[in-house]
């Protein structure tokens, strides 16, 4: 079967890893080049993007910035799962937000903001803290601000205008302004929904980020009643995509009550401990789900830890000696802040695996790895 | 860093899947057809095995029957890993039986034959039943005899000096008789060595043959004594040769002793089940042993059974709903007998892993797995 991925990075690139077993065979287009090309080897095919869908089996997507055209080539075919309201929705936060809400699932007061004037009454409606987030292309830290205190008003409105004056987008810009949630962690939740609306999850994961950034994500066994809480949303939103294929949820935890952050129609990054710890990692089970065969079981085989490599095209190999700790490089050229790769350690149970994540992360430079050592502290005294 | 194997098959194959993560670009030289590319893709890069030997970081190899003029190409590089007279002892059952008694390692009894005056010589000395094997090319129960009346002799040979006069070999062909071996049971050891010298061995494997082609391993925790004793005879094989890669023991288990049977210089059948088994899997091993990479963990995470896929290029699908049960293409034309494939199945213990073989047993029709329905039956009772 022939898969062609919209987007040609690194999760395209774990897909096609995880599909060859399957005798799947993946492709990319990257949207960028224009050129169609193996996320692996880089061999690139002579073909139109047109070619390339009419050639696929399956039309499928590694991001949620995909220009409309080209997801209206893929959406002709009646072969593009997940279909383009969802990954417009992934793309755009005012399509996300009325998605969540169309479902029913709990999500921060919002309005949507074009003029100073709406931006006021926002202030005014929502109160303050507000975080206000571009609603296209904006994501990993990149696009948001945040607005405190009344007086700074005018300034951060200043900067918004001017970030929409000058983003190049076919479609008219706007922002979300957001009620700040005071949130006690960040955790996601991934999933499968097959084409009879069958749907799996994996363990909830907790997820820190620096700087914007996903660092480390964290999957251990979850609690029952908040993964069923999770599960219910991740359905109700799936359900109302008519989702095919894997879709992350990305929740602030407050308490016991979870409220959507924002959705990801595809796989993601707070998903890659899954190639370790998992039964069936999130990539094989995105191409099942596309591809039409059986999802594979999401039981957590052991408590993982995930690190990202941002801006380093290189680690102390002493890792590779750690017992349980994988290097997943993706192969690409050093930039910096880029996510350049990610480190998965596993342990039998979260004690064990909280000594190997200590061991790891003073493998790790606090220049490359800030905060991860800080971590790795509190976990271990968290599974004492 | 570039590796190039000798050899387009299965194995080279999972070596560039395994190699990805690791930033390991793997290539592969058709010794059949000259052409170097790419075990995945297939696509041909436009080399001489000159030129791709230059090209590459390190040279190794997928199997043992490597035409020797290649193999001086490899070895002259500096570097060929392991060395050729590791994969030539492989390859040539009279070198692989100076080995085991250079290594002091215990295995059958045996004689070289090349006329029938020394075919008669053997039979008077080693005693009956003998077990008659090809010197060179023989492997997966083809150029194999068994001897086990006197009367039967005169046939036999007839056979076998037939054989002899049609192989198409630069190479001189003889018989290596051997002593058979009244075996319990068959297991093998996978293990790796890197230049300075180290090893690690995984968990013993059983391994059960149908028509002299392996068709189930099972990977269970192994007894500690003979764990022992198979490491100790690897270490001494491995150390014999100088060896550097994932190399392969096979044995006959008498009792509690062991013989070596064979070795194979390469990661081998025996040892897919740590794909999903074990901590780092023998295509990763061996790529981190050649490429200078510290060793990674042999640990059994999860018994496991592997069962080949001969001769079919389709298997139920329902096999995929089974939970911890993953597929594995070789993306081969079908032709019967060919090994197409494999299946891997774990379980948190042997025996909800001997469950779930019998439910995956029943999902696999006798036709194409023969014997596989009475291989799960016995486990479980074994597992009880």
């Amino acid at each position: 079967m022939n898969v062609l991925v919209m987007g040609a990075g690194q999760l395209a690139r774990m897909m096609a890893l995880a599909g060859a077993p399957l005798n799947l065979h993946v492709t990319a287009y990257d949207v960028n080049s224009a050129k169609v090309q193996h996320p692996v080897t880089g061999e690139i095919y002579p073909l139109t993007l047109e070619q390339a869908v009419a050639a696929a089996d399956v039309v499928t997507s590694e991001f949620e910035h995909i220009p409309y055209p080209v997801q209206a080539v893929c959406e002709a075919s009646g072969k593009f799962k997940p279909n383009s309201t969802a990954i417009k929705a992934g793309g755009d936060r005012r399509q996300e937000k009325a998605l969540l809400d169309a479902a029913g699932v709990a999500n921060a007061g919002y309005r949507i903001v074009q003029t100073e004037t709406e931006f006021m009454l926002a202030i005014n409606e929502l109160g303050l803290p507000l975080v206000l987030k571009s609603a296209l292309a904006g994501y990993d830290g990149k696009g948001q601000w945040r607005l405190k205190h009344l007086e700074d008003a005018a300034l951060i409105w200043a900067d918004i205008a001017a970030f929409m004056a000058g983003a190049d987008h076919s479609l008219p810009q706007a922002i979300v302004a957001e009620q700040f949630v005071r949130f006690d962690r960040e955790v996601s939740l991934v999933g499968a929904r097959n084409e009879h609306g069958d749907t799996v999850v994996y363990p909830l994961t907790e997820n820190h980020h620096v700087n914007g950034v996903l660092s480390v994500s964290l999957a251990l066994p979850s609690e029952a009643a908040l993964q069923q809480q999770a599960k219910q949303m991740f359905d109700a939103v799936a359900r109302q995509l008519q989702y095919v294929g894997v879709l992350a949820l990305e929740f602030f935890q407050v308490g016991d009550q979870l409220l959507v952050n924002e959705i990801a129609p595809r796989v993601h990054n707070s998903g890659h401990w899954t190639q370790q710890g998992a039964d069936t990692c999130q990539f094989e089970n995105h191409l099942r789900a596309v591809c039409g065969l059986p999802l594979g079981s999401t039981a957590l085989v052991r408590p993982t830890v995930m690190v990202n490599i941002l801006g380093e095209d290189a680690v102390n190999p002493a890792i590779l000696s750690l017992p349980s700790c994988h290097l997943h490089w993706y192969g690409k050229t050093k930039r910096a802040g880029r996510k350049m790769g990610h480190i998965n350690i596993c342990g039998a149970t979260a004690k064990e695996l909280s000594e190997r994540f200590s061991t790891l992360s003073a493998l790790l430079p606090e220049s490359s790895f800030p905060e991860v050592a800080e971590m790795a502290t509190k976990l271990r005294e968290r599974a004492k």
